[in-house]
C-alpha cells in the first residue's frame, strides 16, 4: 500500500508489550498504539499498524511494556514539601506537634502550588499521568498539573474549623465551587467535594454536600474507617459507625470514593458496595501509621471497587505507584495466607482503571483502548535487576520501580521521557557478560514458566 | 600542619552524612571515613581528618549518606536467573510444577555461575556487599562472588535426596567440605553448613553436623518455620515442631541462623534467644508465598537477634535490601498497630550490624568503625523523588531506593558506581524550579521536624 492510502496520524507507538488492561488479563507483544489529537486510534500488530497509518512521530519501545497511566487515587499533593518531617510518631503526636503546626504556620496559596509542583514532577517520572487531590488552596494544586500536564480530580476541601485557607463549612464550600469555576474549561481537570473525614466534618455539612454533588454531577471524595479511634470516637458522639453515619446522611453512592477502609465489617463492605461506593486502598501509608491492614481481598470478592493511592508524602513518604502496587499485592496475600489474592493483573487494574471508575472518568482513561485519551506510561524492562523478564506483567508489578518508567504521555502528548539510565560501573563486571548469560539460559528456562 | 606531618593513606570519602550505625542511632554530618588497605582507620570530622591525613583518592559525596554495606542474611543467588518464572502460584504446586523441575533439567555448576554473577550484579548495585547463601554448587557461587569482589557467606547444602549436585546427605557433606577447602585462602569468602530444612534432613544428618560444626568452627544456615503446614508435618512424623526437634538434636546454638520464623509460639521465641539463635527475616517472600507474617516486634522485644534476607529470586523477584528494610520496618507497624515498631534506625541495624552478629562476622563489618573492613555503601539523597530530605536516616529507609546507590566498596575496593542518573526530561517542569522550591520551603519547615 502507498502512503498516499495511509492515514496519516501524530503518533505511533510500538512496543514489545502492550498491556491494554481491558479486556483483562490480555498481553499484546510486538503491538502498535495509534494516537491522533491525543486519543487513542486504534490497538493491533505492529505490522498491522505500519500498513495503515503514516505517523508524524513513531516512538520504539523494543524493551518496553506499554500500560496505560497510573491514577493515584488518594494524595494530598500539596502536602509534599513535608515528605519525611516526622517519621515514626503515634499518629495524634504527629498531627498535634508536627503537621498541624506547621500547616498552619506555613501552608499558603504559593506553598501548595511549589510543593504540588514538586508532587507533580515526582508522580510524573514515576508513570502517574492522574491523581485524586485533597487539600487546601486547590486551584494551586490546578495550577502544579495545568504546569506538569497532569490530569487531576481536585478535591474542594470542606472542614468545620477555620485554616488559613477558609472560615467555615460554608466558606470552604463557596471557594471551592469558585476555583472549580476558574478552571471548568481545562479538559485535564476535574472536581469532586472533598469533605475531610466524618469527625472533622458535621451532619449538616454533609447534607449541603449531598445536594450540592447531585446538582452539579460531583464526585465525593473523604476519609473513611482510617483508625479504630475514630470508629470508637463516632459510636461515642454519635452512636453510629462513620459508615452508619454517612448512609443516613444520604452520603454512600456510586459518586463516593472512600479512602482508607481499613477497619471494615462484612456488613460494612457489603454496604459500600450495595452503593455502588469506590475505595481508594493507602496500604503503605495505612502500614506506615500503623492504622492497620485493610481487609481488600474480601472488598474486592464482595465486588467493591477499589484503586490505590500512595496518601501525601507526609504519611507515606515515597509518591510511587510501583511500589503501592507490589505492597498491595504482597500483603494481600500475606493476610489472607493465599497466593493466588491480588495477583499482578489485579493490581494493575486497581492501579488504573478502578481508579477511573471512581472518578467517573472510565469512559476516557485507564485502559488502552480505541477512543479513550493516550494517558500511557512505558517501562523498561531490560536492566540487570529486570533480567531476565519471563512476563511483563508479573515484572511490572513484583520486579519493577517507578526508576524504570522511561515515557509518560498525557493526552498523547509527551510529559515525560527519561533517556536510559546510565548502567553503572562494576569493577568486575561487564554488562555484556550478563546479557549473554541471559540469552544463553532463558530459552532453557521458558517452558517450566507459569 | 604541613604535608609531611600528614599520615598518608588509601582513600578518604568524604560524605554530607555518615551514619556508623555503631553506637546506635547516631548520624555525622560533614564526616569523612579514612580508608587505608581495606581497613577503616577513623571517622570524624572533614576538617579534622584533612588536617590529619593525605589520602591517595578522596571522593566527596556532598549529596549522600554513607552507611555500612548491606548484609543480605538469607538467598538464594543461584535462583536469580528463575526471577519471575512461576508467580502467584500455591507454595507445592510452584515447587513441584516448576521450581523444582526447572532446577532438574537445567541446574548445573556452570548455571549456577552464571545465575549467581547476575544476582550479584543486582545486589551489588542495591548496595549490598555481603550475602549469605544456600544453593546446589557453592563453589560456583564464590566464584560469582570473587568476580563481583562481595563478600559472602557460602552454605554448604544438605539434604536427603539426590540432586545433580549431590546423591546423598554424606556426599552433600563432603563436596561441600571439599568446596570450602579451595576458597579457604580468600578473605571474602566463608562457609556454613546449611541442611536445608527441618522436613529435608534426617535427624542423623543434622547430629553429623552439628559435630562438624563444632568441630570446624562454622555456623549452621537453615529454613525453619516458614510455613503452618511445616510445623504440622513435623508434629505427625516427630511428635515434636520443628524447633523442638532441632533443641532435642543440639541445632540451635549462637552459629544458627535460622530463615523465616514466620510461625512463632512466644515459648519458641524464648527458646531463639536463650539459645543465641539469629533469624533472617524474609518479609517480601513471606506475603508473596502467603506464609504469613513473622511477629518480628515480639523477636526484638525478646532480644532474638534478627536480620533481613531477599531469600531467593524466584520467590521475591527483587534482590533488593532497600525494599527488604522499608517493607519490614511498614509490616511491623501494620502488625502491631504501634508506629514506634521497627523505626528506621532498627530497620537499618537489621540490613548491616545484625546480619554481620548472626555471620560471625561483627569484628569485621556491619558498622562504621574504626579497625573494621571498609564495606561502605553511598546513597545520593537529592533527587526530585528525595527532596526535601530533612532526616537522612528516615529517608534511607522510607523514601530511598537501590537506585540512589551511588557506590560500593568492599574493603576499600570501589566495586560499583552509578553516574549521577540522567534526570528525567519534563514536557515543562525545569529541575532548577523544583530545586529552588525545596531551598525556600525547606528552612521553613525546618522547625517542625522531628
Amino acid at each position: 500500500m502507498s502512503n498516499l492510502n495511509k492515514m496519516n496520524v501524530d503518533l505511533v507507538i510500538e512496543a514489545r508489550w502492550v498491556i491494554p488492561v481491558v479486556p483483562r488479563n490480555r498481553l499484546l507483544e510486538h503491538a502498535a498504539v495509534v494516537i491522533h489529537q491525543g486519543k487513542i486510534v486504534e490497538v493491533a500488530a505492529i505490522e498491522t499498524i505500519s500498513a495503515n497509518y503514516q505517523a508524524s512521530k513513531t516512538v520504539r519501545l523494543d524493551e518496553h511494556v506499554l500500560i496505560p497511566g497510573l491514577i493515584n487515587l488518594h494524595t494530598h499533593v500539596g502536602m509534599t514539601m513535608m515528605r519525611g518531617l516526622a517519621d515514626d510518631l503515634p499518629l495524634m503526636q504527629w498531627l498535634q506537634q508536627h503537621i498541624w503546626p506547621a500547616e498552619q504556620q506555613i501552608v499558603s496559596e504559593r506553598f501548595v502550588r511549589d510543593s504540588a509542583l514538586l508532587g507533580c514532577a515526582e508522580m510524573l517520572a514515576g508513570g502517574i499521568t492522574c491523581f485524586n487531590d485533597m487539600y487546601f488552596y486547590p486551584q494551586a494544586t490546578a495550577e502544579a498539573a495545568l504546569q506538569a500536564g497532569m490530569r487531576a480530580q481536585l478535591g474542594l476541601v470542606v472542614l468545620e474549623f477555620p485554616t488559613n485557607y477558609a472560615n467555615s463549612a460554608d466558606d470552604y464550600i463557596e471557594k471551592g465551587l469558585n476555583h472549580r469555576d476558574e478552571w471548568r474549561g481545562q479538559s485535564l481537570l476535574s472536581a469532586s467535594f472533598a469533605p475531610h473525614a466524618p469527625y472533622t466534618v458535621a451532619d449538616a455539612t454533609f447534607e449541603k454536600i449531598v445536594t450540592y454533588a447531585e446538582q452539579l454531577g460531583l464526585g465525593i471524595h473523604t476519609h473513611l474507617h482510617e483508625t479504630q479511634d475514630e470508629i470508637e470516637q463516632s459510636l461515642k458522639q454519635y452512636g453510629l459507625t462513620p459508615i452508619e453515619r454517612l448512609s443516613q446522611l444520604g452520603v454512600l453512592g456510586p459518586n463516593l470514593t472512600a479512602a482508607h477502609g481499613v477497619h471494615m465489617k462484612n456488613e460494612e463492605i457489603e454496604q459500600l458496595q450495595a452503593h455502588g461506593c469506590s475505595l481508594a486502598h493507602c496500604v503503605s501509608s495505612n502500614l506506615k501509621l500503623a492504622s492497620g491492614m485493610a481487609p481488600i481481598q474480601k472488598m474486592l470478592n464482595a465486588g467493591v471497587n477499589v484503586g490505590l493511592g500512595t496518601d501525601g508524602a507526609a504519611s507515606n513518604n515515597r509518591q510511587d505507584m510501583f511500589t503501592e502496587m507490589r505492597t498491595a499485592a504482597l500483603v494481600a496475600k500475606g493476610l489472607s495466607g493465599d497466593v493466588a489474592s491480588i495477583p499482578a493483573w489485579q493490581a494493575l487494574e486497581m492501579a488504573t482503571i478502578n481508579g477511573a471508575k471512581a472518578l467517573g472518568l472510565e469512559g476516557q482513561i485507564g485502559s488502552i483502548e480505541t477512543g479513550k485519551l493516550a494517558d500511557l506510561t512505558a517501562v523498561k524492562l531490560s536492566d540487570i535487576e529486570a533480567s531476565p523478564c519471563f512476563d511483563s506483567l508479573s515484572h511490572l508489578v513484583y520486579v519493577a520501580g517507578r526508576e524504570h518508567v522511561s515515557h509518560v504521555w498525557v493526552e498523547g502528548d509527551l510529559r515525560f521521557e527519561r533517556s536510559d539510565m546510565q548502567a553503572g560501573v562494576y569493577a568486575n563486571i561487564e554488562p555484556n557478560e550478563l546479557k549473554e548469560i541471559v540469552l544463553k539460559w532463558q530459552p532453557k528456562l521458558n517452558q517450566h514458566k507459569v
